[in-house]
């Protein structure tokens, strides 16, 4: 591990740095380094960026739901295979002790109309085994923090996989539930579900200010881009803020959106607020 | 031809009856007989209304946006061959003079995820071919009336099929303006735009009235289904209403919601509505 950097402790989706691999590294000052992948994706998510940050119809409050980018870095690649370039970001999670996170994939398609016909059939089967054909939307990862001795619920990948429309309606109670575990005999309580979804600062309304800009940008079409949702549970039973955000994250593969809305985006999302407005 | 019976007028989309084939038929009270298609879709579209008919979670204000259900009726097909088993339906233009009509096919895809693989790769050919892919919807047929001499616009299929992204802005303009031709030179002039697609009772404020009921409804999935925009330039030129109204028509492939959002309709009808609200 180069020094003055460690593995994120709160990565619920995406490449991980273990076992040889290499993965995001993160430091004290509240970075995020992001490996550059080796082909087009790893430049498409750098030309998002640069294009994103200097792009002045961006409006600031649509800003705060992305993660800050401070440019690229070459730095020691995790897995000590020696100097990399990685972008660096802002480490939404960094200011979170326990923080509760679920990475959501937007969508009911993860590729865009311009791809090969290889990576179409690719992503097109992904879609649809998992919810993301049928929902408009499929969870990549989640922990949800139980208390200090049940630690983190953090369901396998392979779980995750398979998840039905059925399970995501329960993990999404589950994520605002005081009696999470693995344990799906339980009845989720959903007693952080007001403070966490609802209110002026809370989750939906976060994610309806998203979903005002989608009927209206036509910049960038995100494909195969994540919500993240997070919130500090032990925050919100001291009667503190739940620090609850929404943020966007994985932008390997936006193209340009050429004076079109992001209908496939925006589907999704106003599928998700469903789900959880229900909740 | 059946006695009392005669081929729609206006009919810009769909099976026509002519040369010997099988098509709709009106009457002179307003109803429009639309035959049952053999296969699965044509019960699938009874289904649809029957079910539609009786459901009481329909607000009264979305069923002006569906044509009204007469039941099924057996008459001779207009082709000759017999009695045949029809829809019943209100005739949504009996009431115009000369309407100008756009029917536009709603949805990025026109399949459902049950279908055959075989049913899913045609319906993704064309919606790959069309706009469908790319803008959330097509244009699948449409009249606007010139003048009492030039009569009505009414361009051949197989050029409505080759529309770009850009041949439907243009449209969109065409059909609100008072310069309409073929001539692909003339700059649309946009003279009714306001009174057609804006205004308190315009297209923008009945489309924004359906986009709120598809944001919340998971009664029914519309795949393949149109959306028909109505209006009476004769009408509007006289400073009369211009009758703008929206229809919802086509139903064959409609399927059960479960619980979940038309995400599909939804992203494709917020992407119409950015369409009109530019120009």
């Amino acid at each position: 591990m180069p020094l003055g950097f460690q593995v994120p402790d709160h990565q619920v989706a995406g490449h991980q740095a273990c076992d040889g691999m290499v993965g995001p590294l993160v430091d004290d000052s509240g970075h995020f380094y992001k490996p550059l992948q080796n082909d087009e994706r790893g430049s498409a998510e750098v030309a998002f960026y640069t294009s994103f940050s200097s792009n002045n119809k961006i409006p600031n409050h649509i800003r705060r739901f992305f993660p800050l980018f401070h440019g690229t870095q070459l730095i020691e690649a995790s897995d000590g295979s020696g100097l990399h370039p990685h972008l660096v970001l802002q480490d939404v999670v960094s200011s979170y002790h326990n923080p509760s996170i679920m990475d959501i994939k937007i969508g009911s398609r993860t590729w865009y109309p311009e791809a090969s016909d290889e990576y179409i059939q690719k992503c097109f089967k992904k879609d649809r085994e998992s919810t993301s054909l049928a929902l408009g939307f499929r969870i990549s990862g989640l922990q949800v923090h139980g208390s200090k001795e049940s630690g983190f619920w953090k369901p396998d990948k392979k779980l995750i996989k398979n998840f039905t429309a059925k399970d995501v309606r329960l993990v999404l109670r589950k994520f605002v539930s005081s009696n999470t575990s693995a344990d799906s005999g339980v009845d989720p309580d959903c007693f952080f579900a007001s403070t966490v979804y609802g209110g002026s600062a809370g989750i939906l309304a976060q994610l309806l200010e998203l979903k005002a800009w989608f009927e209206d940008q036509t910049i960038f079409h995100l494909y195969s881009c994540s919500v993240l949702m997070i919130y500090d549970k032990d925050s919100v039973s001291k009667g503190r803020s739940s620090g609850a955000e929404v943020k966007l994250v994985d932008f390997a593969h936006v193209v340009e959106g050429k004076g079109i809305i992001d209908h496939n985006f925006l589907g999704g999302l106003c599928s998700l607020i469903k789900f959880i407005s229900e909740i």
